[in-house]
């Protein structure tokens, strides 16, 4: 597995070095090469690649939809970093720190167009479809960024519509990019279907899994501080199950451990109640449930068993253990 | 042509009456439709109608293109208006001010995506065609505001820099909307490019005549108060030639009227710099060698005469007199 993600991410990152981006005016233009070159995981152009194949097509056809569905995630990344005040992304400074906030919104919607550019590199009969796909998902992403602003300012989310919100911002986007690769090599509107469910699911069930490690994982395999959501007051599936569960006395220890300064004592108090209510045991079925979901809709996809495994393959790697 | 321009209108404004945008979550949608409702002169999508009847099409079968057309500008105010700190449009507030930066930056996008959405409403085999216009279009607006962002930092600019600028962010839109509409018709290649020509140079003149009568109309019929560039100090094509042309003294005294809080006093020693260097013949005769560029592409097309009458008349309609 590990030898074809390589094999997919160098395929990739030549793709990306020969991009054909201007170079004048350099404040437009520029903040697209630094955001792109910045580098990441690139697991949606990934996705895209292997959503061509599996469906048996040749995924070297379907490299312009995969940088198609990257150049649009950086571009949600530029924008997202202005709403959201981030002034570091990967180590490096954000490009509204880098540059100013005009050049990121500017530069940011150039990045659409250039998306959409690259989108539009297919044969004719398979435009209508890569268009309506990727719009749909565009503008869930856009949704999902505009939930989330609006439920910062609520003092209390229902599960459920933090599980939509969550959803659109960062699973739909997983599965939008799979079905392009997949409208290449042809597929039908089932299999397109299946595999929107498949990746989405997947997608959603491994950021799940992110909150999971963050209050329960083991320092050294995570990567990350243990607790860091806890810390800086960030609304996650634990924090909304625990005070759906909370008795009155409990929700008050909450109250006060998010109002403290004292941010250890915090994340102390808070893990001990997700203990006390059991929700990481709720998460964990959680997780347990859109994995499935995930796997079922890719047995059920009529597509190169070879590339399933493959999948499944992919999907074990990027769940890795559940500590 | 009146009438024919009206008729035109209605069919807009009828269409944009039956706009499918989603109602949730209302602070992305709901910003969409307050700026497209502020209305104005539909001149954009116009072109894209007459683009598709002057190439022989039934106009009908362009609306979507022209939605497109006329939603991407918008987006573009919503944009430029954040970016320009403007706090009224049209006499309202701008979306910005009416909720805040990180809605306008938010719905602005996903208004990009929709004017995508409407776009490739059409049959396959024009899809590329117009995708590629469109894209290259927007890129250049966005090339066009980043410019003028750039050269607002420079102490100065020159005249060409200046038109290239200029052309990209006011008038090579036109050109883009009218070539959508006869692509819509089934233009080749060589009438394209001489609609776009029609078009750019068509609007180019028209923005050129928007600087002149600033400072030379008549009130009366000009409608915005005469004097309002200089009072504002913005950089126009007089104030660069002027400077072009002035003599060591004379450019003294711009600079001193420019740095003066007395604005009257500013209108009056500008103006009359002006008239000292004879600039005001030279817009006239900048703007009549444009117009009439833009007649030449026009008589060049290989399309509906009617039409093209029809067009003249729309050029002398939006030209009005010189004074």
């Amino acid at each position: 597995m590990d030898n074809l993600l390589n094999q997919l991410r160098e395929e990739l990152e030549e793709a990306f070095s020969e991009l054909s981006i201007p170079d004048q005016p350099s404040n437009l233009y520029e903040p697209m090469r630094y955001i792109i070159g910045l580098g990441g995981k690139r697991i949606r152009p990934m996705l895209t690649l292997l959503g061509c194949q599996l469906m048996g097509g040749d995924r070297k056809r379907a490299i312009p939809q995969a940088l198609a569905v990257e150049i649009f995630h950086n571009f949600t990344l530029v924008h997202d970093d202005i709403m959201d005040s981030a002034d570091v992304r990967r180590g490096l400074p954000t490009v509204h720190k880098k540059w100013d906030k005009n050049i990121a919104i500017l530069s940011g919607d150039g990045m659409l167009v250039v998306a959409y550019q690259y989108l539009m590199q297919a044969e004719a009969a398979k435009l209508s479809k890569l268009a309506e796909v990727f719009s749909i998902t565009a503008l869930e992403v856009c949704e999902g960024q505009q939930l989330d602003m609006d439920y910062a300012a609520q003092s209390s989310v229902s599960l459920e519509a933090y599980t939509y919100m969550i959803r659109r911002k960062t699973a739909v986007l997983l599965g939008g990019a799979m079905q392009l690769g997949a409208i290449i090599a042809g597929s039908t509107d089932k299999d397109l279907e299946l595999i929107g469910r498949f990746a989405e699911d997947m997608g959603f069930a491994f950021q799940l899994r992110d909150d999971y490690l963050d209050s329960f994982g083991e320092q050294e395999s995570f990567g990350k501080e243990i607790g860091g959501d806890i810390r800086e007051g960030k609304r996650t599936w634990l924090t909304i199950k625990a005070y759906e569960l909370a008795s009155p006395a409990q929700r008050l220890r909450l109250d006060q451990a998010f109002a403290s300064s004292d941010v250890n004592q915090r994340i102390e108090i808070v893990t001990s109640i997700y203990h006390e209510l059991g929700v990481a045991a709720m998460l964990t079925a959680e997780i347990e449930r859109y994995s499935k979901e995930s796997a079922v809709a890719l047995d059920a996809i009529d597509g190169n068993e070879e590339v399933k495994q493959q999948l499944r393959g992919l999907v074990a790697y990027l769940m890795g253990r559940m500590s």
